[in-house]
C-alpha cells in the first residue's frame, strides 16, 4: 500500500505546504482514493503522477474549508477531462450540503455521477475493489472522521484438512478455491472460498485521521492498525496557549495515544503555519520550527515516526513495515 | 498604473496557468484590487509579493467556478491573518448567492465585514480610494461583467483665469485648491477645488473583460480606455469547431474590436488548455499552440499585442504606453 501527501498544513497554505489531501492507492494499482480534498488539491495532482481519470473515490473526514473547498473545482476538471465513470464521495452529510450547493449556485454541471455516502448513516463501506474502508466518529467542531483503509484481499493458503474433512475432493476445484473463487461441487453443495482458505499474513491496514482533539477515539480501530496517520496541529505549550476551542491535537497527546495503543507506525500532518520548516532559512530566535514537533513526540512515541511533507511517497510493505519512497 | 496575472488558464489549471485571477493597483500604492478569484489564486499571492492585508477589493466577473471557487478559501486566509478591515466584494448577485451557501455549509465566520455590492444593480462605484470602478454587462452563460478602472485624480494645474474673474483671492488658498481641497472663502462663499482645475492628462483607464462572446458590448466603455484585457479562449478554427455553446471569444474577435475601437494596449489572456506553451518540451505535429493565437491576432491588430503569462506584472505610465515588468 502506498500513499502521497498533497498536502499537511493547518487552515492556510505556505509557500510549501498546501492545505490538507491525501492520495492512496493498492500496490501497483491504477486506481486510487483521495482522503480530503483542500484548495488547490488538483493543482498538486497536476504536479504527481496521479490522474484524475484513475481516482475512484474521494474521502472527506469534515466540511472545513482547508479540508473540502478544492472538491467542487476538482470535480469540475473532471468533467472537463469528459469522465464518465460514476466517482464516490464519502462523508459526513454536511459535505453533500456543501457540494450540492455550489453546484447549484454556480451552475456546475457534471458528465458523470457522484454516488455519495453519507458516512454519519453508513459508516462501513465494502463496495470498493481495494479496501474495506471503516469510518470512525472523531472529535471536532465539526462533525469529523477518521478512515481506515484496510486491504480487501491477502495472499492465502488452502486449508487442505478442513477441504479434506468436507469431502471436497482434491483437483481443478481446489485451484478455483484458492484463487478466491466460490464453487458449486457436483453433488450440488455451494462452497465458499473464503471458508477454505487460510490467510498468508495480516491485510495491511492503514487509518487516516482528520482533525480530532481526543485520539483515544481510534483506540478500537487501532488495534490492527499498521500505519496511523493523524493530525498534530501544534506542540502541547502551543495547544496550552491556544485552549481547547479549535479542538485539535497536540503531537504529545497523539504520542501518547499511539504508544498505548502499540500502533507501529506514525506518520504526523496538518502542522499549523506557525511552525517554520527545519531547513532553508532558517528559524528566527525564539520562533516555532516543526523540529519542536518531532522533539515533543520522540519524548512519548518510540515506534517509527514520520512528519510528513508534501508530495512524500509512503510504502506499507507487507511485513507492517513503511518507508518513504522519495522526498520532495 | 501597474496590473499582475495571477491566472490565465480557461476553465482548468495547467502546470503552467492558473485559473483566472489578477492584481490591480494605482502607481506605489499599498492596497491593491483582485478581478476574479479561481481556486488557488491565494496560492499564488503567497509567490508574490502581494498580501492579503493589503487586499482593498474583491470584483468577481461572474460565478463560474474558474472564475470564483477560490474566493471562500481566500476570505478565510485573511481572517486567519486576523484581518479586521472591511473587505469589498463586487459581482452580479449570484456570487453572493454562492459565498453565502459555502459559508453557510461549511460554518465559515469571518472577524472581518463582506460589503457586497451587486453590479447588476450597481455598476458604478465611486467610493474606492484609487479608482473609479465602472461594472459593463457582457455576453456569457449567466450573468458576467467587465470592470473598468479608472485613476480618480491626476495632475492639475490652477485654472487662473477662472479664479481670478471669480474673484477669488491669489495666496494660500490657491494652494490649498491646488492640492484639490475644497475651500469657503472670507467672503462666505465655497469653492469646489474640481472647478478650478485643469487636468494635466487624462485619467488612464483599464478595463478588465470577464468572459464574454461579443467584445462590441464594450464600444462605449473602450473609447477612452488605455487597455483592454479581455478573453481570447480559442482562434476563430476551433471557435468554429467548439461552436458557439461556451460563449467564448476568438483572438480573431477580440482583434477586429480592438482594432475598431481603436485601443492602444491589448492584453490577451484565458486560453484554453489545448493551447500549449510556446517554449519547453515542444508542440506534438499538429498540435495548437498559442503561437497560433499570437498569429490570428496581429492579422486583425497592429496595436501594442500582450499574450498574458501568470507572475507577468505591466506597467501602464501616464503616457498611456504599456509594458511588460518582469517575466516569471
Amino acid at each position: 500500500m502506498e500513499f502521497q501527501f498533497l498536502g499537511s498544513s493547518s487552515g492556510t497554505p505556505t509557500k510549501t505546504r498546501n492545505v490538507t489531501a491525501l492520495a492512496l492507492r493498492a500496490d501497483n494499482a491504477r486506481q486510487w482514493y483521495l482522503v480530503d480534498c483542500g484548495e488547490g488539491t488538483q493543482h498538486r495532482i497536476l504536479s504527481t503522477s496521479l490522474s484524475l481519470a484513475s481516482l475512484r473515490a474521494i474521502f472527506i473526514t469534515h466540511v472545513h474549508g482547508d479540508h473540502c473547498y478544492g472538491l467542487p473545482g476538482l470535480l469540475a476538471s473532471a468533467g472537463m477531462q469528459n469522465r464518465t465513470e460514476p466517482m464516490l464521495l464519502a462523508g459526513p452529510q454536511a459535505v453533500r450540503h456543501f457540494l450540492d450547493g455550489v453546484m447549484q449556485t454556480t451552475q456546475l454541471k457534471l458528465p458523470y455521477e457522484i454516488e455519495f455516502i453519507d458516512v454519519e448513516a453508513m459508516p462501513t463501506i465494502s463496495a470498493l475493489p481495494d479496501f474495506r474502508v471503516q469510518a470512525t466518529a472523531l472529535s471536532h467542531r465539526v462533525p469529523t472522521y477518521a478512515y481506515s483503509f484496510t486491504e480487501q484481499a491477502v495472499e492465502a493458503r488452502l486449508d487442505a484438512v478442513k477441504l479434506a474433512s468436507a469431502n471436497i475432493p482434491a483437483g481443478p476445484l481446489w485451484g478455483r478455491i484458492q484463487r478466491g473463487e466460490d464453487v458449486v461441487l457436483p453433488d450440488g453443495r455451494a462452497v465458499r472460498a473464503s471458508d477454505y482458505l487460510l490467510p498468508l499474513r495480516k491485510p495491511r491496514k492503514i487509518i487516516v485521521g482528520g482533525d480530532n482533539d481526543t485520539p483515544g477515539l481510534l483506540a478500537h480501530e487501532a488495534r490492527d492498525a499498521d500505519v496511523l496517520i493523524h493530525e498534530a496541529t501544534y506542540t502541547e505549550a502551543v495547544l496550552s496557549k491556544v485552549g481547547p476551542g479549535p479542538q485539535h491535537s497536540s503531537a504529545k497527546r497523539v504520542a501518547q495515544f499511539a504508544s498505548e495503543a502499540k500502533i507501529r507506525n506514525l506518520v504526523l500532518t496538518h502542522f499549523s503555519p506557525r511552525y517554520q520548516e527545519q531547513k532553508g532559512e532558517g528559524i528566527a530566535k525564539g520562533g516555532l520550527s516543526l523540529a519542536d514537533i518531532h522533539t515533543e513526540e520522540k519524548v512519548h512515541y518510540s515506534g517509527s515516526l514520520f512528519l510528513a511533507n508534501d508530495f512524500e511517497c509512503y510504502l506499507l510493505d507487507k511485513a507492517g513495515v513503511l518507508s518513504k519512497l522519495q522526498s520532495p
